[in-house]
């Protein structure tokens, strides 16, 4: 199958890494869509911040699925009613908020969408280095599953993680470099789903360190009145 | 993750092909579960095979899983109103029953199910034999999902595609070796969704040779009185 390697589809969750990797997408490829997965997560404010996003970004299109098999499937705290902790479960020594598969199956369903519309290149913001304990987040799994997204749909699939090694600050600089500063107002990270954001679980206490280190506001906070 | 290598999950449809993988994985694993995808499909006829085979297995578990998010990508004829043909579509060179990455996600999902229930090892039906032209059957294909799927849930899944390299009629031998001709009676393969089968798309075509070169009658259409 023929794909277009001047069309991409980024994975937009709303979040801070998904909407930085959104503005980098429109730097570089010319035509861009988004997808969002909507899989029973508690926090429907997600879903809402990727709206304003892909709205904000003028998408050539926003697609928004829903996956309801990951929170049939249960066992974590994104799609239940578990508490989110900072804690390490004893059954495998990852968060609670690890939803087994969950990255592997997003990017699968990417790439069958980038495929009926004929984009090549996929974009994503998981990175290694948030230390958050992942392992669909790393290098080595986003190499693998690109080896099996392309056997396995005949098709010449690129994953593209522009935020992979990139630190919190580093991530912050880059988003400043390919402008997506006006569209991180609109994105959103807080586990709790809080608005404004808690600020003391993990996700916005990685945020809030990022923007520190870099020196720079956060715009979300900025937007709502905080900073 | 720590999971048991004696503890199977198959990938039943309810056709000829998982049914045979069913009973193969209850020779060789102690505990059997299996998964089947209701992914919007037109046959609601594949649903009712997959649980009369489950339940003459005796399997473990049965998990039916809605999988609504392939349907919704829609640009196939398993999902949609238009018509099986034999002819390959000029867009890909694939049979319009083609789902881009079904099998990527069906394994995933199944995968991500095995995690929770602790099993390691993942059983499906994909045979490269089969000529049907899908991507997602080969065994190059399964080889980087396992990788994948090892990296991303940090597990040590292990897939097995028992059929992968025979023909028809050498897995109408193996369904004999593992007595799965009982199960058998209870599978489905038309593509067109017909009781009795239709005898005349691609899926019955292909079993019909396969049983006629086994020189084995069709458990099947025994017990449908037709043979």
């Amino acid at each position: 199958m023929d794909l277009d390697t001047n069309a991409a589809v980024v994975v937009l969750s709303g979040g801070q890494d998904s909407t930085i990797c959104l503005a980098w997408a429109q730097r570089r490829f010319a035509r861009v869509a988004a997808i969002t997965f909507d899989y029973g997560q508690r926090h429907r404010v997600e879903l809402g911040a990727a709206h304003a996003v892909a709205a904000a970004a003028q998408v050539m299109e926003h697609k928004v699925l829903r996956v309801s098999s990951l929170a049939e499937l249960g066992g974590n705290a994104l799609t239940s009613d578990e508490a989110v902790t900072n804690e390490l479960r004893e059954k495998d020594g990852l968060p609670n908020t690890f939803v087994p598969g969950r990255n592997l199956v997003f990017m699968t369903l990417a790439a069958a969408w980038a495929y009926q519309i004929g984009a090549a290149e996929l974009v994503t913001g998981v990175c290694q280095t948030d230390f958050s304990g992942y392992p669909d987040c790393r290098a080595a799994t986003m190499a693998a599953l690109q080896t099996a997204l392309r056997e396995g749909m005949a098709a010449p699939f690129t994953i593209h993680t522009p935020l992979m090694d990139l630190s919190k600050a580093e991530s912050v600089h880059l988003a400043q470099e390919v402008d997506a500063m006006e569209l991180l107002a609109y994105s959103h990270t807080c586990y709790n789903g809080a608005i404004p954001p808690c600020g003391t679980c993990p996700a916005c206490e990685l945020r809030a360190k990022g923007f520190a280190e870099a020196g720079v506001a956060d715009p979300l906070l900025e937007r709502l009145g905080q900073d």
